[in-house]
C-alpha cells in the first residue's frame, strides 16, 4: 500500500537511514521534456539544514533517474528515481532503540508489524517525503505542458496567520511565508519554540491555478476526497479544509454560495470545486500541520517490552515541520491533479470519438 | 470510480429521481449474521421527512436484498441491495432544467459530461447517501463481530457547539445532538434560518470504539487518510480533522504529545491515530458540512446556454444537510475501519502461519 | 473481488437461484445512446432453453436498467442492470444440498467459505454470465461508436474443427458454429453426448476487428494478459490463446514472425498483438471449454460431512457448455478493449494537449 | 500499468541498456527472513551466457536491496530492489534504431508513445523479467514460510515433449529439461536452430505444490484468471493452459471430470483449481512460448519514415526463449499465490474473529 493515484501513480519506498529512498512514477505520458535541474531544485527546496529553522541533519538529497526517460524526454515507461542516503550512519540510535517515541509512530508500526527500523523512524520518518517531492516534479512537468500550476506558502505558524497570500514571495522565503509582513513574528514564534526545547504548528495554503474544469470523479474519487486523502497522509497534518473549510460552518448559504456570472463565479467560498468537480476557479486548500513531537524534553513513555520510562530525545529535528511540509503538500497536489487529469480524459463518447479519429 | 475500498469494497449506483438506488457489497467475510431489521433501521435513521428539521420529501427507502445472503448469512459474495425510488414522479422540475443552482453540482457536472439528469441534481443528490448506509450497515455487523463499534452525532449547529459528547443522547434527538444542554439553541437555529429562507453549517463527530491497535496501511492507505477521503466525498463537507485537529496547531509540541503510560496513552489529542496506524484510543473525527446551498432566496446565476438569469428555487430541502449527514459519516466511518480491518490481516508472517495451520 | 476493469470497470452480482442477478457498469462515457433493444438481443443469444443443444430451463433473462441513462443517452454515471431469476422455486435441490458434485465449485467454495447456496450452484453457476453479457453490450455501444467489432463462433467441438470462419454465419447458426459444412457433425456430437447422459467439449474462436492500434497498457496490463485473464475467468474455461497460439510453440521463428510492409503486415501468426499492444491487425483468440461437468452418471463424491457416496445427478443441464460460452467470451472480449479503449487516452503528451486545448 | 498484485503486490522499473532495473515489492508480511543468498542464485538462474543455449551477452545481474529489510527480516514496508545494467554500453543499435524487428515490439510501442528506446527493445526487452524474478523470489520466501513450493521446467522444445516430469532433474539441467530422456534431442533442436539462423519454440510447465484450499477469489480474481494473465504477460508466450488445458476439450465430460473420495480427488485434470479456487491438489499449468523473433535471417520491414526494406538482424540472443522463460514463469507464478494467500485470509468471520482474539 505504498502507491497512490490510478492512472498517473507513484510508488515509494525507502527508509529514514537505510541506503536509499526513492519512487517509481507510472503513468506519465510520453514525450514529456524531463527537466532534471527542475527535478533537483524541487528536492532542494525540501532538503534539510538550509537554515536554523529546520533540523541540522545535512543531506544532499542527489536524485538518480534510472528509467523511463531516453534522450531527454519521457517515453511512457516507468521513471524509477533514487536517492541515497549519506548522513546516516554516523548517528547512535541505542537510546530510542527500545522506547517509543510519544507523538511518532514508534509505538503502532512495532505493534502492526512486531518489528520496527528503529533508527530515526525508519520507514514511519518525514524523511520519506523526498520521494514525494521528486514524484511531484514530474506531476509538475506534465502540469505546466497544459498550463496548470500548483504554488503554496506558509499561512499560519504558531497562531500568527499571514493576511496576504504572495505564492512569489513564499518561494523567495527562509520560511516559505505567504505574508512578508507576518514573517517575522512567524520565524520568532519558531526559534522560540527552539529555544524552549519545544515546537510549533503551522498552516500550509496550497493553490492550483488555472486546472480545466471538469477534474475529479464522482463519486469515490472525488476531487476534494482525493486532495483531503493526499494531504491527510502526509506525516503530521491532522486537518485539511478545502475553500473556506471550516468557517464556512457558521455562514449561512446565502453567505456561502458562490453566485455565478457568464464570466465566472462572484466569489470562491467552494475552493473552486463542486460536487467533487473542478469548476474552473482557484483550488484552494489549507493543510494543518501538528506541532513536531520531537522536543528535548523529559517525557513518559514505555519501552518495548511495556516498561515506563521518563525519556529525553536528543538529536536535531525541526522546530515547525509545516515549513519543509509546504513543498511536500505542494507535490501531493501536483500529484492528484495529474492523476485526474489523466483520468478524466474519455468522459464523453465525443471525446473519445475525437481523440481516436 | 464508483467503488470505495479494497478489501471490503462497496459499488453504488442510481439518481436522485431515477428507477433505483442501491449498492453493491463486496469482500464480506462469509458466515456474519444478516440482520435485515438493523438494516432497515439504519436506513430510517438517514431517511428524509422524519421531521421539520429535514426535507419534507417521503421516500419510504425500503431497502431490499437480492444477492449474497443465503439462510440469514452472509456467503462471502457479493452483497447487493436496492431502494426503489417511490415519490420521485409527480415533481416538476422544468424550472431548474436549463439553469445551474449556486452551490450545487449542476455546473461541474454539465461542464464534464456533456448531458446532466436535472431531476433534484441526479446522481449527485445527497440521495445516493442511503446505499452508503446500506453499505455501512453491512460493515457495522461485520465490525461488532469483533466488538468495534461507531458512534456519531451533531457537535455544532450555526456556531452552537455542544460542551458535551453523549452518543447515547444522540441516537435518541430528533437532530441527532450530542448535547443535551445545546440542543434546544441547534434546533432554534435551523428554524431560524429555515423561515428566512436560509440554510445554517455544522460539525458531525464521529467517533469509532475499541478498534483494534495496527489498523491502517502506510503510507498511501493511512486510516486517517482514508478517513478524511471517505468523510470530504460526502455531499457538502468541506473539512476534516482528527483528533484535536486544527486546534493542535496552535499548541506547542510539549502540549500535544499525547505521553505513554503502561497502561495506554495519558491523553488523546491524535485522535487514535499515529503514523497513520490506530493506537488502541478512541478515533476521533470531526466532519464541516457547509449550509445547504438550496436556499429559497433570489440568486444570480446562468443557464446551460450562458445566458445570465436571476432564479429563486423551489421544492423541499433540508435546512441543515449535517444532520441527516451525521449517519452518513458514520456510515462512511464504518466501511473505513471494516476495510482496514480486513487488509491488516496477514501483516506479519507470524499471523500468517497462524491463520493457515 | 467481484469487479472487472480499471477505466470501463464493470461489477456483477447474484446467485443462479437468489432473488435476481446483475451488474454495475462504471466508466461509461456520457452520451453514448444506449440502445436496449440490442441490449436485450444480446441477452436473447445467451438465454437458455432455445434449442435441444442447450439446457432446458427457461428463464425469460429480461434486463432492466436502474440507473446512469437518461432520455437515451448514457451520463457518465454507473449503469446498474437487474434481470431478476423466474425459474428458480420449483427445482428441488435436495439431493445435491450436502454433496460436492465433481468437476464443479461446490467444494472448493464450502472449504473456502464455510458456507454454500447450493441451489445450481449459487454464486460458481454459469448463470452469472448474464450479468457480463449485459454489461458487454454496454461496453459494444461504446466500441461501435469508433468503429470495432467484437464477434465469435464455435470452431471445435468435440474435436470436429470449423475449417473456415464465417461470422456472419455464426450468428444465425443455431449452435453458433463458424462452419456450415462441419456444423452438422458438431450438432450430431452434442446430441450423441447428451443420449449417452455424458457431455462434450468445445472451442470458441473471438475476433476483435478494427481496434486501433496501440491498446494495451505494458507490462502488467498488457492486453493479451487481459484478454487471457477474462477468458480464463469464465465458467469451464482451461486453456487461451492468442493468435497461433500453441502451434506457435512448433514452428521456426521464420515461420512466425510476421514481417512488415507499409500497407501492413504480411500474415498475422501473432494474433494482432505485439509486446501486449494491438497492432492494427485482428486479435484472434481461441478459447477452450472443457466438457460440461454436469452428466447424469453415477459418480464418486463425499457429503460436506466428509462420507463417500456414489451420486447421480439430475436436472437440466447444457450438453455443451462452449455454446452459450461463445457469447460470454465475445462480450468479455468487448469489455477488455473498452477499458484498454480509454486506458490508452492520454498516452503522449501531445494527446493531452490535444485534449484539453 | 507497472504493477502486477493487490495484496501482495510489485511494481518494476528499467529498460534493457538503461542505467538500472529493478523492482518494489510491497504488501511482504513483516517478520520474513530475507535470504540474500537465495535471491541471488534465483537471478543466476535466468541470467544469460551460461551456456551455448543461451545469448551470449553477460551480466552480472547483481541485486541490490535498498528498503525493507532491517537485520535480516522484512519489516512490512516495501522492498526494493535494484540490478543495474553493465554491458550495455558497448553495442551499436544504429541498425535497428530506425527500423522496426519483426515479431517484436519495436512497431506497437513506437506506434503508442511516438517515441522509443530503441536499445535491445528498451522496456520491452526479456530483460524486464530480471525484476520479476528478483520480486518472485520474495514471494517464494513467503510461500515456503507455509510450505508451498513452486517448480518449473521444459517440456517441449520444438515439438520434442517431454514423457516424465522430474522437477528436481530440470534444476540442475542446463536447459531446465523436465525429462532426462527426452533433453539431448531438444538440445539438439535448439542448436540446430540456431547454426540455421533460425529459433524455436517450447513449452514450460509449473506446479504449484501444497497449496491450501480456498485460494481464489471469484469471480474476477480467480486463480486460473490470475494465473493465465500473469503467464501471458511474459515476453513470447501465446498460449496457457491449466491442467489438461486444451486436451480436455476432446474428452467426454464422464472422462474428464475429477471424482472425490474422502482422502482427494481421484485424479487432476482439473490443474487444482475448480471454480477458480484451489482444491488441494498440485496446481498444473503449461506456458506455450513462441519461437524467438530474433532470428538472422533476411526480413521485411519497414522504417519509423513507413519505407520499406530488407533487413536481417545483428547481435546475441536466445534461440530458444522458453528456456530462460521457465524460471520467468515459475517466479510469476510464486508471485500470484503469495497474492492469493494473502487476499484470502479473512473469507470466513470465524477466521477474523479468531485473528483478532
Amino acid at each position: 500500500m505504498n502507491t497512490f493515484g490510478i492512472r498517473f501513480r507513484f510508488t515509494t519506498f525507502g527508509e529514514s537511514h537505510g541506503k536509499a529512498l526513492g519512487c517509481v512514477v507510472d503513468g506519465v505520458p510520453a514525450g514529456i521534456v524531463i527537466d532534471e535541474e527542475f527535478l533537483q531544485a524541487e528536492l532542494d527546496r525540501r532538503k534539510p539544514g538550509k537554515s536554523q529553522f529546520e533540523t541540522a541533519r545535512k543531506e544532499a538529497d542527489k536524485v538518480e533517474i534510472l528509467s523511463g526517460v531516453f534522450e531527454g524526454k519521457s517515453t511512457g515507461t516507468p521513471i524509477a528515481m533514487v536517492i541515497y542516503n549519506t548522513n546516516q550512519k554516523s548517528k547512535d540510535y541505542s537510546n530510542i532503540k527500545d522506547i517509543f517515541r510519544p507523538g511518532h509512530a514508534d509505538f503502532t508500526y512495532f505493534s502492526k508489524y512486531g518489528i520496527r527500523d528503529y533508527r530515526g523512524g525508519g520507514r514511519s520518518s518525514a524523511r520519506e517525503t523526498a520521494a514525494r517531492v521528486a514524484a511531484g516534479a514530474v506531476a509538475k512537468m506534465l502540469l505546466r505542458e497544459v498550463g496548470i500550476e500548483v504554488v503554496s506558502g506558509i499561512s499560519e505558524i504558531d497562531g500568527i496567520k499571514a493576511e496576504k497570500f504572495d505564492y512569489e514571495y513564499a518561494k523567495k522565503s527562509i520560511i516559505f511565508a505567504l505574508d512578508k509582513d507576518a514573517e517575522e513574528a512567524q520565524q520568532k514564534a519558531v526559534l522560540a519554540a527552539k529555544s524552549a526545547h519545544d515546537s510549533v504548528g503551522g498552516v500550509v495554503r496550497v493553490v492550483i491555478k488555472n486546472a480545466p474544469i471538469g477534474l475529479g470523479e464522482p463519486l469515490y474519487y472525488k476531487l476534494d476526497a482525493l486532495l483531503a486523502d493526499a494531504m491527510m497522509g502526509i506525516n503530521a497534518v491532522k486537518a485539511v479544509e478545502i475553500g473556506d473549510g471550516y468557517l464556512s460552518v457558521r455562514k449561512k448559504g446565502s453567505q456561502n454560495n458562490d453566485q455565478i456570472r457568464s464570466k465566472g463565479f462572484e466569489s470562491n467560498h467552494a475552493g473552486g470545486i463542486l460536487g467533487g468537480i473542478s469548476n474552473g476557479e482557484d483550488i484552494v486548500l489549507n493543510v494543518y500541520f501538528k506541532p513536531t513531537p520531537s522536543i528535548f524534553q523529559k517525557q513518559h513513555t514505555i519501552t518495548t517490552e511495556g516498561k515506563e520510562v521518563d525519556f529525553e530525545l536528543k538529536g536535531r529535528h525541526d522546530p515547525c515541520v509545516a515549513i519543509r511540509g509546504s513543498i511536500v503538500a505542494e507535490s501531493m497536489a501536483a500529484l492528484v491533479i495529474a492523476d485526474m487529469l489523466l483520468l478524466n480524459m474519455g468522459r464523453t463518447i465525443e471525446g473519445v470519438k475525437r481523440y481516436y479519429k
